[in-house]
């Protein structure tokens, strides 16, 4: 039961440094709930359930409640002293001001799509048609649904056959154009949207809803040209980094289930202003969306229930291929656009890994690749002699930072690349901007150069006697910057962390050993290994392959792709055949349910260890 | 202008005897205004323009403004002494109670029904099939939407290829059914609805959204057969009883524009609610919706701009039959379920007329036959050789009691049938009640029995030397019930009146003439004239007769089918097959517009005169 329930005060004024406004609190409500409300960005990676150590605040001014036995576990006794706390196990007592620490209030900058962008012919569900409408008069009083389908039939033979209803509602004046020019925007016969014809592109949004991240790509549907591409936090973030903590939280009352829904479609309405304004358009031209997500973002953005996604055996509500109309999702569109969403193969592997397979053009491939998307949860697919064997493991946010003592962020100041020589210490931190925390790229660099500088031992347990190494609170730290290098609190990576990245990579490289078992493989067989998402994108694989958590292939068969879930998301946006090919990609894959496996949990145990021989 | 914009007073506690609460008036608002927002129900024909006479109140206690001029014209001295006055053009000056007349708050009792129910083989667009779904196990964790189709098209091959979204949101309960046995809802390969099975009918529901009334037919789709029909006044009735004051209304700002729409909706939602507790069922057992109205009722449904409905040339937004989701309509029904509206022919013959057209078997009929639906606006179609020509005239409220000194709505205490002899008047009300006012039945009976004894001559003109004949602010009226008879205003039928009626009839007469003529046809070449509609079930066939109204036929040459529009909806509702005929019967429609037409103007002075001869 979270404190909130036990503990319930009320009406103090909460004045955060970050927000316009104070905001006043409600009964039962953390500063990590004020901070929600008030639209305050403070990591919460475990969801605000008191398991993780994101949510760093300080009670600048105003009275502090005593805190708690776990947060005087955490912190130093100077830090419990100056009010820090964390937020979601807090309360607010009195009318305070309230700092986020520099890591939990971390903006993520790596949000940016990260990949080659990629043409295709485009050829999409929806063209804009233009055409020459005529008057109606008191000799031919025609309606104006009649006039327009009769300019677009007689001029593009067959196009039209319906008008959404939304568009009916918006015709009178479009018809009233003085010349009688317009483009109609057509779906498979039924007209979605009437434009006057301005020298403008015709829009599509790719939107690839990640954990995470949404990334989006404004597209110019008639040249197939990407227009601008950008990435925003997805703003469900405070319900946990985690999959499945937001699946708890949706499972635990409708509301929340509806609140997780319009996060997700306000996240990406905001995206798509932002992208259109970029290029002086308005999200009324947007004429076709593609969403792909897991399938846990897939159902939360569609309001599908997600109660059976959190039970065995994990079925999914949808899987197939949806087009569902713009206004029943909630996304601005043009009056009649619909969204098209790719299917999910199942309960863990989602449509996002579908857009993956699409866009790395797996159905023509005949080598063997394994396809990986590292993140919270991990989808892995073996390409071989044609076949298509999907499954996934449930990774934990330790490789994105999440759970890890200093993790946070992709944000100016995390620590992303670290070198151990001897005694010496070398990393570098995004924009060079002095450290707060480590990000993800350098908590698995710094996992494997303690390994590798023989700091921890291949069982995973770090040496006492390094200089380095020292213990807190009964547990060994190794410190990557001290106070002096901070300007506030030391950068540590603690046995903890190193437990936490252990059961990551293990899982991962355990979900590795069952595919290529499954099909009698050996790692000298792969023909090369695909990494896809924001994660994948900056880790060093030197280093991941020292760990253990990748195959040991040459490095030259490794190949790091960026976002390639927006990638395929977009291809199936510009193309329409290529949507036909990412269904059969779908349809076509075998799903292997790890959950309860033996041959998992046996190549789990085989995992965790850190590799015998220690190669650089 | 209204006065409503001239005078603005504002927060005074109002009392309507018929509602539960005072409510306090808003600025500018009149008594009407009050009413129309506390629900009460104050009959203005006019729609609040200060044009009729029908939204009289009495401020029974309180202050009362001073009369308006129109309104010292209007009532007598000593009703203006007891604050008698016109709702429309009255302003709260003080906390008061309003008595509203018996005759302006009369709830309309001829709402139900009236005609034959006919059976129709049921093949309708949406069908429910009975199936039996597997769970998902860890074995095959199949999502819930494929296996259900998966059951779907096992049992009845071929039969669907998606789901609504709104059902995938209600599948994953359904699908966990204990014992796997679900009955899909289908509609052309989508499934609208899963519900469990139940010895329980399977809905349909017709709708003739009327300007005055909105009948409801509630049908069993598997059996075809007619389980409940009802009807209750068109709420949207407080802005005018003709569809020109609505849209008048609705062009006036969005605002209204939404109201209207919001309370044709929420009438039919209250009826189809009623009429499924009058069966112990409710609405989102409703599989289907088929809603036929005029072009102005139609468009105000769908929120559709009527602006240029009101101006020449009076062209629709939309002609063509249209499938709009429920919830896009705001109509109550199964999660997916669609509302069908048949095709209208033009701006004033609409989806109504066509469901005539269908319901009384046109595209087979070889004869020669005039159908006409008589309201504020009367559509006539005539039908010969096969082909169809239709039209309308405004012959305006007069014929429903609307514009008429005492006319009234058919409900307890209305004459609605009037015999003259000599100095002797004998008439029938509604219930035998005292005499409250005049139907429409009786309007058109009150006319041709006053020209018919000789009271009134071909021109009109009323004579003054009859006893029963009085003068009144320089206007003659003939008393046709005393203030002996009727415990309370003596009902009259005023020289205005009679103008009233010739305007109406000579409307509907120059139709049909021109109609004829357009045809090369004399009327003895007529096999039939079908009267439609709530109106032409009443009339007096003699007297329609007498005054013009109808060509001179043999009486069993006519035939007054009633709600025959109902029966086109239920038709179109239950039989896909007619749905299609619908479509081909309004497609092959030639459609006479009358604006400004000569032949029209010409018959039309031609017909405001009655028959030279009297012929009773």
């Amino acid at each position: 039961m979270s404190r909130a329930l036990e503990k319930p005060r009320t009406g103090f004024l909460v004045t955060f440094d970050a927000a316009k406004e104070p905001i006043w609190s409600l009964p039962g409500e953390t500063i990590l709930d004020c901070a929600r409300r008030a639209g305050v960005r403070v990591s919460s990676v475990c969801g605000g359930r008191g398991l993780c150590k994101s949510c760093v605040i300080r009670i600048k001014e105003g009275p502090a409640e005593e805190a708690s036995p776990q947060d005087v576990e955490f912190f130093s006794p100077a830090e419990i002293a100056h009010n820090w706390r964390r937020a979601c196990q807090t309360f607010p007592v009195g009318n305070c001001t309230v700092e986020v620490s520099a890591r939990a209030g971390a903006a993520p900058l790596r949000t940016q799509i990260r990949s080659e962008d990629v043409w295709v012919h485009p050829d999409p569900a929806v063209r804009l048609c233009p055409i020459t409408v005529t008057e109606a008069s008191l000799e031919h009083p025609a309606a104006d649904d009649y006039r327009l389908m009769r300019a677009l039939n007689e001029k593009w033979p067959g196009a039209g056959s319906r008008i959404d209803v939304e568009v009916l509602r918006t015709l009178p004046s479009a018809m009233r154009a003085p010349d009688g020019q317009l483009e109609a925007a057509v779906r498979f016969g039924e007209v979605v949207g009437v434009l006057r014809p301005e020298k403008k592109p015709f829009l599509g949004l790719a939107i690839d809803l990640g954990t995470t991240n949404i990334a989006g790509l404004l597209v110019d549907l008639r040249t197939g040209r990407t227009l601008k591409s950008e990435g925003i936090e997805n703003p469900q973030a405070t319900y946990g980094a985690d999959v499945i903590s937001r699946i708890a939280h949706a499972r635990s009352s409708p509301e929340i289930l509806r609140n997780l829904r319009d996060l997700a479609v306000r996240g990406i309405n905001d995206l798509a202003r932002t992208l259109c304004a970029a290029r002086s358009l308005t999200t009324d031209r947007i004429a076709e969306i593609v969403v792909v997500g897991n399938t846990a973002m897939h159902h939360l953005f569609l309001g599908l229930p997600v109660t059976h996604l959190g039970t065995v055996p994990f079925a999914p509500v949808a899987s197939s291929p949806l087009d569902v109309k713009a206004r029943d999702t909630g996304l601005e569109a043009m009056p009649g656009a619909y969204v098209h969403l790719l299917s999910n193969i199942a309960g863990f592997v989602g449509a996002d890994h579908t857009a993956v397979l699409l866009a790395i053009g797996s159905e023509h491939e005949r080598r063997t690749i394994l396809v990986l998307d590292i993140g919270t949860n991990t989808e892995i697919s073996l390409l071989h002699q044609g076949k298509l064997t999907s499954l996934s493991c449930p990774s934990g946010p330790a490789l994105e930072g999440g759970h890890i003592r200093c993790g946070m962020r992709s944000a100016p100041g995390a620590i992303e690349a670290v070198k151990i020589t001897g005694e010496e210490v070398h990393f570098e931190t995004i924009d060079g901007a002095h450290p707060v925390g480590i990000c993800g790229s350098g908590v698995l660099d710094v996992t494997a150069q303690l390994y590798l500088a023989g700091i921890v031992n291949s069982g995973g347990r770090m040496r006492e006697d390094h200089p380095r190494v020292r213990s807190r609170a009964g547990q060994r730290q190794f410190v990557l910057a001290d106070k002096s290098q901070t300007h506030g609190r030391s950068v540590v990576f603690t046995q903890h962390d190193i437990r936490a990245v252990q059961l990551a990579k293990g899982a991962i490289r355990a979900a590795i050993e069952v595919l290529l078992h499954d099909a009698g493989l050996q790692t000298g067989q792969i023909d090369q290994i695909i990494i896809a998402g924001a994660f994948g994108a900056y880790i060093d694989l030197a280093n991941a392959i020292a760990i253990g958590m990748l195959p040991d292939v040459p490095l030259d068969r490794i190949a790091q792709v960026g976002n390639a879930a927006g990638i395929g998301a977009k291809l199936a946006l510009v193309s329409h055949p290529h949507r036909v090919t990412a269904q059969n990609i779908a349809a076509s894959s075998r799903y292997i349910e790890m959950s309860g496996l033996a041959a998992f949990n046996t190549a789990f145990m085989h995992s965790i260890a850190f590799p015998k021989t220690r190669k650089n």
